[in-house]
């Protein structure tokens, strides 16, 4: 039997290698995995079906390596992605597990520490580039501040942005094919985090002196820690050309970051988001891998690390099959219809009009008043094809 | 003894006619107060101290009332702001309350609920400008959705983005001195709205036409519901030059919509927001009224109402105290100094440098790394302002 | 073709007379449906496969009609469960609408609104037990308060233990075959509300004189709203033996309370929700209806009411299948093993050993610490029963 | 001047040694403060003013710890409480941090466990006992699961009596002077833990053989993280006559667990909380030490470690004042009386009085309604002796 929803890498999945290389340590407990050397994790990807791998500098080599150390390390990832043909799709920086990060990186209240924070990007944004990463993403993982007092927002607000116009300056003048994506969240391990969701990100990119080279990451868990609809962000997000990265994931609404695998947690809201990211795909809107980023859970030993990994991408392709049977079934765009959902894509006002043909225009209230969407059935739909059962 | 605390129309403390006017009728409950007419608030308002109110067209006058019954009602809310000098700083249209509104206004999936949606605002439009608003407020109450189907959101995105640019058109072609504030919220009466937080909100009015028309109305309750820090999205916004009206209120965390009385609720965030927005006032970032949205609890009868409306200026006034006080206490400026908050002001590259300059910086990184941040002895000194125990 | 997931009176589906009949009045707005007579409720709930039905005296007749206005409805009521054979499983009083309620019923700070409302429980009751009914649910509406000061809560605690007391002695002496279930909310219409989670309920029943006669009726909303998972807080009922009645719907997590159709909102949740109802069903823990009590949304008009209610059943028939069909998949069933689930069941202590022989026990902590939970893989099987592809 | 708020060992405040111990490493980081042994954080603690210590055994020594490292590192601990005179209030054990915990103690799938599991209770119960605590808490750090598959929740109930019917033996035969007090938590670092709220740890405890051996240790941030409020809860705990042990520290709503120092996050929370608390010593009801569990973010050094547990102490003795200012305050008295809060302790039913007297009861239903129940003014007047302008 051939397996519909086996990964191949046209399916341009990528992963973290911090996701599978995660050792488990947490506030409460030790690791209860061995560190995991970069080049493992991609040959075990490779197999796996993956396309692709994003990194953080740390992910290859520690904080305090040597340049031999580094060099030695940072070879045999390369020559692991040479013999499986994996891609880095995508690099990051790591300022947030050093103690010298404790607030941050670009927004540290030590300008010592912000300036280091930049030189330690570069650096970074020099391997991605040799290795022929195209985004690279940037998690404030510390910026913010427990307290009212503790943090200058406005002044934050404008490191960020030297930070980011001073990394746009260096990616244009390397001539690096390089573009940012922030990546927002709204707390942990700070009380606070700065540009807390996809929405401050997005608005935050606008001052910027080059907003063409950067766009968000948005992250599942991130937003739904906040309560909000993962799939309608990303759908504002690629409405204002901004979705440059995902990271798919599990979270359970507002409690601590978990970092499930991709399918578990919100499985009404994964639906939909495979609906938003094929739309974005189909309109050319989206052109990123299909990236996991989430953590085997500490209870599961190496086994399970790739259980966890194949699952995520398995779940995404189980996913996609069932929106394109929902958008393809001819119920369900009866239903559409009768919600007159199409009908939002028609503009309020007609080629030509103003406001002044608006001013006093009639129309049945009373009528319109009586009228119901027909929303659960088309709702009833959606579920069932997530069922499986139509 | 003079209170220091007595509101006077200089603090400029406005409310909402729908807050004290507040029926008390709930999903669970019918109305526990009478309906009040719109020049009674006026009038006791005006009695307690307040500056202005502001108002939805259906405060004043009923959906269905005759021109005859909203002439005389409106002229009776004139005359009571003509006896008592309250100005009418602000005005929104009610887009929610009314059956014809149940999915929405600018993005109900009907275009002609649509269009009938930018004409009411359009004619109240008209009266704000004649009784002089500065500033009309757009909460979009209905706009979302419950399932992720029903929406097109992108649609939605551009029926948003065309009903402002109409809505702009129209003021400017009128000659109107009226700037439009967007009023986000995540959810509540829709399973998710769009625009569900203010950084939703600052992301879009850059997509307008007229963006310098449009900025924001963030209200307390609302960001808190989403876990969000008040005070620290308040700066965002000001940063971005795009506070122009703001909501004060109480929440208690993600719930129901709470609208409690400000202070109530979430008592440590209410000293960061009255200590960003004073920051605001003194940098002229914010120049709107000092504005109340809440809802007297549905307990409580008439005298309970304005019990809570005076308690709302009272505690703004004691809270700005405070936060004066801790600004310029002696003891808070060293902390601030350990805290390295003014550091943060400081850009991170020196006059003239780029990122050449950053590239190979060296820093002490155990130093910094072992150096603590001293937040905790800052924010102690502002817990012992708040508790008037310094 | 048959439709294997059609209801049928066996299923034991039943309704609030409340959902199907909810009007659609919000705090933001005004009733988008008709009332609806309680006995079009019934013919319509027949119609679709229900097997019963719950109500309020209040769903029945107006809270101030006359004797006779009663008659003439509670009649009408009769009538259509006559002749369409549906039950009453279960009656309630509704001690929150009416504004003398709105401190609350049984903790009401003020007596006499006590005494009256016990009164109003025992008129209902002998309507219930009059109709059949052997559950009377006791949901506190707004027992509860916005703030710490107005309630004393040890006080509460014991008005609400004699209220339960005498209607325990009430339902005793007139020989009533009726047990009580008590509803638990952590908020909404109130700040907070007594006895919040199912947790807090079931700690409340130990102190009451007749313990036997009272359970709770937990609600998947309400419990969601606090972050907790549904089924584990079920499960642990059971085990108490105090699953008396259930409320099944639909909510994504803390916000207002959504009362979604159930399977709508979080869609795994359910999955282990049905499974942990079927458990308790098959080993004679719940004896109750299957019971939805969830509000067909706004935007709906009469037929989106139907349309929904109609899902409720079917998804649960639908989770039904699928909890059957993973419970016997020999793959499920080897993960079960690997996982060691069914090892939990085993005591920890060996027949007649104590304490002592324990005390030195040695393990193979290493091998322990090693060891894989392997949930990963059988939570990913679950999963994929519930998308159908399995 | 006297410092009316500096602590003192009859204020009877304790600490946990993991509190001030922690050296700050999470998920995304490592430690930023060197490890601490336990009798340095005694002697400081003593220093500051503190009454007692809670300990883990893993505070003490090391979990691979020969007889010999851990007698000698029990001997310093026991020699730094007789030098200052500390004294050890509490006792836990660590059944979360080693690997061979990762799921659970007393509910591990795997038996070996959680025999292992109580014998390392059991052996640290022997030094609690002999180093005189009198309370031993027991908070199932890893009990729970993240899917419903994965955890038999019945038989997890089931252990989890077992466990505690043992341990109730074990401590009642060896004649130990020790009581048990569990400490419930919603999640993290579990998806969902077993007893997640206080609530249903006092229904567990009735189903105990012992259940006079066992009460609760409720935790401010573990109630808030599942938006419950922590002082109506435990005015419920203590109800049942359970609250045998508190952890008091600082939260903001359903997030990660913060940990905060006490004062900090939910401000007007803990004025409430300190309320609860007092009543409860007033009567008689609690007779444990003000105890603090939290933690000195990650930001601070050894400096602010001290800051902050300082803080945690003066907190509570500046609130203390403040409420023993609330309740003697008369216009709070009159307050208190126009709300009618002392009517609930009048109970329902007059003396001698049955259900008979009620059933016919009549009241002044439209008076009844009408009646403000005035909790607004009630509530400011707390907020002004919180705020310190009363």
């Amino acid at each position: 039997m051939t397996d519909n929803y086996a990964p191949v890498p046209e399916d341009k999945f990528s992963f973290g290698i911090w996701t599978v290389g995660w050792a488990a340590q947490d506030v409460f407990g030790s690791a209860t995995r061995e560190a995991m050397a970069a080049d493992r994790a991609v040959r075990k990807l490779a197999e796996l079906g993956a396309y692709g791998v994003n990194f953080h500098d740390n992910d290859l080599f520690g904080f305090d390596d040597s340049e031999a150390e580094r060099d030695a390390k940072v070879g045999a990832f390369r020559k692991a992605l040479d013999e499986t043909g994996l891609k880095v799709t995508t690099a990051t920086t790591n300022l947030f597990s050093h103690p010298i990060f404790k607030d941050g990186g670009f927004t540290h209240n030590d300008r010592d520490v912000r300036r280091y924070a930049i030189a330690k990007v570069m650096r970074n944004i020099d391997l991605a580039a040799e290795l022929g990463a195209e985004i690279y993403v940037a998690w404030g993982g510390r910026e913010g501040a427990e307290f009212g007092g503790s943090k200058d927002v406005q002044s934050a607000m404008a490191r960020m942005k030297e930070a980011f116009d001073t990394l746009g300056d260096y990616v244009t003048e390397q001539g690096y094919d390089i573009r940012f994506a922030i990546e927002p969240k709204p707390n942990e391990p700070r009380g606070n985090i700065l540009l807390p969701t996809l929405g401050h990100a997005l608005a935050f990119i606008n001052e910027l002196e080059r907003p063409e080279l950067v766009g968000i990451n948005p992250e599942i868990g991130h937003e739904e820690m906040a309560g909000l609809d993962f799939a309608a962000g990303i759908r504002q997000a690629m409405w204002h050309g901004k979705l440059y990265h995902i990271d798919l994931n599990g979270q359970t609404g507002p409690r601590f970051d978990q970092d499930l695998r991709f399918g578990a947690g919100n499985v009404g809201g994964a639906f939909w988001v495979v609906d938003a990211v094929e739309e974005g795909i189909a309109k050319g809107q989206y052109t990123g891998p299909i990236h996991f980023d989430y953590k085997p859970p500490r209870v599961e030993d190496d086994n399970g690390v790739w259980v966890s990994a194949a699952a995520c991408m398995r779940n995404y392709k189980i996913l996609q099959a069932k929106v394109r049977a929902f958008r393809a079934d001819p119920e369900v765009q009866e239903a559409l219809a009768a919600a007159r959902v199409a009908e939002l894509a028609t503009p309020t006002l007609a080629e030509g009009e103003t406001w002044a043909d608006l001013k006093d225009v009639k129309v049945d209230v009373e009528g319109l008043a009586a009228k119901g969407m027909a929303f659960e059935h088309l709702d009833q739909l959606a579920l069932e094809h997530l069922y499986g059962v139509r």
